[in-house]
């Protein structure tokens, strides 16, 4: 191991943390890098310079910081939907030869929502739906389409603060104007503006990005599968697949299946093609296919280093640029497969939806190729249980069945007491979070307090090797919760997919408003959010389209921009009276779950539903008081 | 004076600049703040780590740095270039009674070019290319239309590289997205997605923010006026309109110069009113209505210290936060008018196209009733004359009249070498230059050297304040380009507007390969341009896009992630190959200029002109042999 490393080894991204320090003044965000008359260290305490050169204050640096890091997370997110919409876009026109469009009765669903006709050819509609959701990208004038799926009184109080996004790319870019230079210079008002971006991402690209994926592969429903190294089999090919863009993904598990496929990993010796997942992509393949998980980031280069894996392929966001040099030292083949992204030293092979059959069979080849130049294989053995597959639709099914499914009856367990609320965790794995187990601590926390925690992206995973997305996990959860989760079958913690499938939360909180007795707007939800180990700037789009859309979110790790007292009393306490909602910060994981408890029973008293009431049965009558 | 400031004296940006360290690590972009496991401080030297904690190299992280450097000032030009479009777009429907459609000749002329009809009707075509203009910003598929300016060989090159940009807003989303944590990490082919992103904003938001001012405003023709803080007067109501976006001054100027005001500001006792300009704003107003210039960036506070400043309009960009404390100290109302900007301390009166005139009658009855607040006034005498207004028509005009004007004439002054070649001057003013006059040093080296010179920006601010843009400079030129200017009555540094109007550089190099003798490319010209004073990212887009379109272009004060050996081998040579261009660095503004000249040889050279020919009286054979 001679490759680059910070002591000339090569060592992962765990060890590389600790022999890094990270810079504070970037961190604490008094930091400006916007222009060359920097970058300018400015700090509020007047231990360095009180503004920059400019005259800039830390709270504007510290929103101008925080704004420009919304624009690259919902740039990601959106991205990336535009990506999958794309692909959606030639299966319709029957230029993609290798994909279909799986789930048409959500796409007849998505058609009439969006007031696109009702053709009976599948092709034709999904042609509709397609340039409706690519014009929600290029969109110069008038409201983001989509916004109008958020309860409206959400909409109406965006209205009122011009919050509404006009279309995904724009706000992208006005965020980056607003931060270039002297413009922007008022820290709410660019906070605003982050938030008409992050909104953009969250009611706009995320949303598409989910909808789009579940046409064409299909929508989730409860599946169990494993997750950890142990999921790499010492006997097979293994191939694994990192980053987020389902799209090749699927061809090539669908592929991997195939007879010639295993006739051709036991000519060279091996029992056959395991694919495993890694970070984002591996909640798509395995909230639909179930596949199983290598696990979450901070895994990338430790699967590698097992030396069973043949072929790592990466697309987009969050692959390490260690994984080059790693690969160097064994024997794994590290392909990058998306136009946008390239890593010295890994191959490119690039996907298109046209070509994605041939690509997916030339890949599955060199893997099974490369399969006799293994040296020693070390496998951990630990792999770990879970239940995935959870979304609005799914979770609809799980509370009543197709017959009479409705989140009311989650409102009514919440309005009883039983379950207290609802929280997202969500977000990355970090190395530098204050615990190496932030996840476990925080959600069973929660659980025990009767908090239903929906979980995705890498916190998912990390759950998920925590033993907490089995059933068997309510037994951990308060009696309220355990009686619910037991009585439906499902885990108290809920994996509802990638980091996109944030969406899928905020869909979900929406019907909560729509099914009544919580409130009119996601704001009196006994709801919170969180990300204990945020790392990536999609985490902070993220939580700015939560706290817009009235979710307070906690955030772990550091708060970037912090140290100005001023920025910190606006984005904790000020954005509360125009959202309802604001962030807080705790890097502590027992502390956070704390802090969201208190939200939820503050939530639960605003609603004057504070105490634990007894379970009624409804009958008709007082079911027919509650449809008024 | 009490207000923050680094030692809690108001300063303005000189004494700021002389306060205040810059960050080295940020400098030299070793700095990697992308993801929440940094910041990470990574070096080559080896001397701290020497990869981040994902694993990313120094030449990937200056990479990406750039690219997201780009991307911002490309957002900056093209959301601009969007405002005065929807500006535009109200005109033609007639919902902005301010405005109207100036030079309908241009608006033919433009609607011709880009295949939008024929009607006869000015509105009707400014309808259809207020439509296609729009349909930029937002294509999600394709080829930028107004790519199809370029040459035909640049374009053909683009084309094999992949470079033709989608929409604006979609190569600066793709931007942020590829430079987010763990997306594109091989230096080149950020550096061509940045290529992509500028040439969106060379080509497309510039081009677009040129052509529809000059329709709506007038196209410039050469006109004197003068430069300085000397053009405020002492016995007017002095305005200075600051910024970026020439729609509301436009108004101001008009409404200004009527007799309503003259006796308004009379009855305070004062003379009229008096407006100056600031920055581009003033560039905007300069070139097509004479009105005189506070000068550049770096004298914002300065005119407010003169104490005879009764109102500072600021709208976006380059706008110093630290007015507002300045201001304070004074009687001068800061107000900001742009819907996207806001400076705590300033007074906010939004522009809309609809109410512009209410808008600017408004302002100017505040300013004339700030007038009997003025306390001690004092005005530096200095005012020098400049000639300005030109641009690839006026340009056009000069070299031979509306009856054969050609950039064959100039081709041919090349070719004979009379002149040896044309430098583009453009980009900011920087307290942190290596040289408080970067701008004469440079700029009379070039013209002494028989190089035309083109300014914009800032830079052409310096340039007259140093006496530089009036035909008698022709005196300090070379004796060939002497004898030229002398001929046709032009300065020897022309000013061609603001930094937007940097698309007018390209516009003229593209005639410039059309009128024929000068090879086929952007990249045969003996052209180079640079930007000794950049500061704001915008000047990055700026540079990326004449090299991305083949000319070659040196940057002063420091080259943000020079500290990279690889990325340096990247930007200063590897570039070359693809683009038949690269950026070269040179703080000294003397050096600057030898290289600029080396540059031009080396490119004469090559076209095999490179001795100094006698000129040569054409006949009509020699003439037609041109023609072919």
């Amino acid at each position: 191991m001679d490759k680059p490393g910070t002591t000339g080894r090569v060592i992962p991204a765990l060890d590389r943390a600790r022999e890094i320090k990270p810079c504070p003044l970037g961190a604490g965000e008094s930091c400006c890098r916007v222009c060359a008359m920097g970058p300018c260290r400015v700090t509020e305490s007047g231990k360095g310079a009180r503004v920059g050169v400019c005259g800039a204050t830390p709270d504007t640096i510290a929103a101008r910081n925080l704004c420009r890091m919304i624009a690259a997370g919902t740039a990601a997110h959106s991205d990336h939907a535009r990506e999958v919409v794309q692909t959606f876009c030639a299966v319709a026109r029957g230029t993609a030869p290798g994909f279909e469009l799986c789930d048409r009765e959500k796409l007849s669903r998505l058609a009439a929502q969006l007031g696109c006709g009702k053709a009976e050819d599948p092709a034709v509609l999904a042609r509709e739906v397609g340039k409706l959701f690519l014009g929600e990208f290029g969109r110069q004038e008038g409201e983001l389409a989509l916004a109008a799926l958020a309860p409206p009184r959400r909409l109406e109080r965006w209205r009122r603060l011009g919050l509404v996004p006009r279309g995904i790319d724009r706000e992208v870019v006005e965020s980056l104007h607003r931060t270039h230079m002297g413009v922007d210079q008022e820290a709410l008002h660019l906070l605003h503006q982050g938030t008409r971006t992050a909104l953009a991402d969250g009611w706009g690209g995320s949303v598409i990005a989910t909808a789009v994926r579940d046409v064409l592969f299909g929508t989730p429903r409860p599946v169990r599968s494993r997750v950890d190294l142990g999921v790499l089999k010492p006997d097979c090919v293994n191939i694994v697949v990192h980053g987020h863009e389902p799209l090749l993904p699927e061809v090539l598990v669908r592929l991997a299946a195939d007879g010639e496929m295993t006739a051709r990993a036991r000519a060279v010796g091996a029992a056959g093609v395991n694919i495993a997942g890694m970070c984002c992509t591996a909640n798509e393949i395995l909230m639909r296919h179930d596949v199983p998980v290598a696990s979450h980031f901070l895994q990338q280069e430790l699967a590698i280093i097992t030396g069973a894996v043949e072929l790592m392929l990466v697309d987009v966001q969050c692959v390490m640029q260690g994984l080059a040099a790693v690969a160097a030292c064994y024997h794994t083949r590290l392909v990058t497969t998306s136009e946008k992204a390239r890593i010295k030293g890994a191959r490119h092979v690039e996907f298109s939806p046209a070509t994605a059959l041939d690509t997916a069979r030339e890949l599955l080849y060199a893997a099974i190729d490369n399969f006799p130049n293994r040296r020693r294989v070390d496998i951990p053995p630990q792999a770990v249980e879970l239940v995935t597959g959870f979304g609005q639709e799914s979770i609809r099914h799980a509370l009543g069945g197709r017959f009479r499914g409705s989140y009311r009856m989650l409102n009514e367990n919440i309005i009883n007491g039983w379950i207290r609320g609802v929280a997202g965790v969500v977000g990355c794995t970090n190395p530098r979070a204050a615990s190496g187990a932030s996840h476990g601590v925080l959600v069973r926390e929660l659980v025990a307090n009767d908090v239903l925690v929906l979980v995705t992206g890498c916190a998912a995973l990390a759950c998920a090797r925590d033993g907490l997305l089995v059933p068997e996990a309510a037994d951990s959860a308060g009696p309220g919760l355990r009686e619910v989760c037991e009585a439906l079958g499902i885990p108290p913690v809920l994996h509802c997919g990638s980091c996109v499938d944030n969406s899928r939360i905020l869909m979900m909180a929406a019907e909560m408003v729509r099914a009544g007795g919580l409130g009119e707007d996601l704001s009196d939800l006994p709801v919170a959010g969180c990300a204990p180990e945020w790392m990536s700037e999609k985490a902070l789009a993220v939580g700015q389209y939560f706290i817009g859309s009235g979710i307070s979110v906690g955030l772990g790790v550091y708060f970037p921009g912090a140290d100005s007292k001023e920025f910190a009393a606006q984005v904790f306490e000020g954005l509360t009276q125009d959202y309802g909602a604001a962030w807080f910060f705790e890097p502590d994981p027992q502390a956070l779950a704390r802090k969201i408890l208190a939200h939820i029973e503050e939530k639960r008293r605003a609603l004057g539903i504070e105490g634990r009431r007894e379970r009624v049965l409804y009958d008709m009558k007082m079911r027919r008081r509650l449809d008024v």
